[in-house]
């Protein structure tokens, strides 16, 4: 007889179903939560339930919020005439813990990927698109990821774009601050030099 | 105005304290759970509470399961003469994943740490030691972790079956010294099953 304990197979299940989790880790996690002391695994199941039930997307930019629109959206202290556009709502965190970007976003929610059967029909490209019949817009930048996707992404979205006489910009490429040059990629590089400014 | 979604947050703080799980992949994994389908939330949520509710301790052996007594506790072709003493429920299933070993096992959960303010007391010794009068018990295995905490209580332990003419043994040093039972793979810990020594 095979020795499980089919509600701690269950969890553990669960647990490997998420990005990055092994069978392994996925045990030590389901045994972890077991011997958390009384009402922490509720809390944790509750936080789960939760988020799910309030978090929806931002009618305008498609951010995650919990209310029609996001915190960003609404603050009027955001400059409305440029708008970055990212592949996930991660990337907007990551931008806004620059605090350097004080403009707004879109979430595309993915990337143009024929192979993983994802066309721009699945992105939120016209909730874009919608947005830039406001003559407030002068500026659309593209961040989505350098990878292949991102940009074949960035290029068809721009090509969309063009009709309506709005600007578009790119992230620019280069080696990342407190890199090592030794180990930069060749195409890291090239862009680099490609892209290189005047010291003045 | 500092950008965040509570509800994000929260399930992002969940995920960062388990063990293992930094605060970006935290925010990774939260991310993934809100982007589920509909109902694939709910049924990791009830994963967690279910295994909460019908998880408890074996009378017998003290590890875990649905019932009073676990599977192996219940088993009539187990051989009731070896108890196997692991430190935690996952070594009870690194052991049974050999083939090798058909007899019963004592979960300690835990081992004598008085650094982290575990002693004997906080362990399930009395129940181990409980179990000795039982004139079929002829072997104790100390079985657990080769490390400085896990070799004590084996040693403290030992001491007090002594008194009660059972033989004790410790598994061989086939284990890595300083590893971790949960990832020897099979071929290992049958060996160290194996060359087990009497501890005199």
């Amino acid at each position: 007889m095979a020795y499980t304990v089919p509600a701690m197979s269950n969890l553990t299940d669960q647990f490997a179903r998420l990005p990055g989790i092994g069978r392994k880790t996925a045990a030590r996690l389901a045994y972890y939560i077991i011997n958390l002391p009384d009402g922490e695994a509720e809390k944790f199941a509750s936080a789960i339930l939760e988020a799910r039930q309030k978090i929806s997307y931002c009618e305008i930019c498609q951010n995650i919020t919990e209310n029609s629109r996001c915190t960003i959206c609404s603050d009027d202290k955001r400059d409305k005439s440029t708008i970055c556009v990212v592949e996930d709502s991660q990337d907007v965190a990551a931008f806004e813990r620059t605090h350097e970007y004080d403009g707004l976003y879109h979430v595309l929610h993915g990337v143009i990927s024929p192979l993983d059967g994802v066309g721009p029909e699945q992105l939120r490209i016209k909730e874009l698109i919608a947005r830039l019949n406001n003559p407030e817009v002068k500026e659309i930048i593209m961040a989505t990821n350098p990878t292949v996707e991102g940009e074949a992404t960035a290029s068809y979205i721009s090509r969309l774009i063009k009709p309506f006489g709005i600007k578009v910009t790119r992230l620019a490429y280069g080696i990342p601050v407190g890199g090592d040059l030794e180990y930069a990629d060749e195409v890291t590089l090239s862009r680099a030099l490609e892209g290189r400014s005047e010291i003045i």
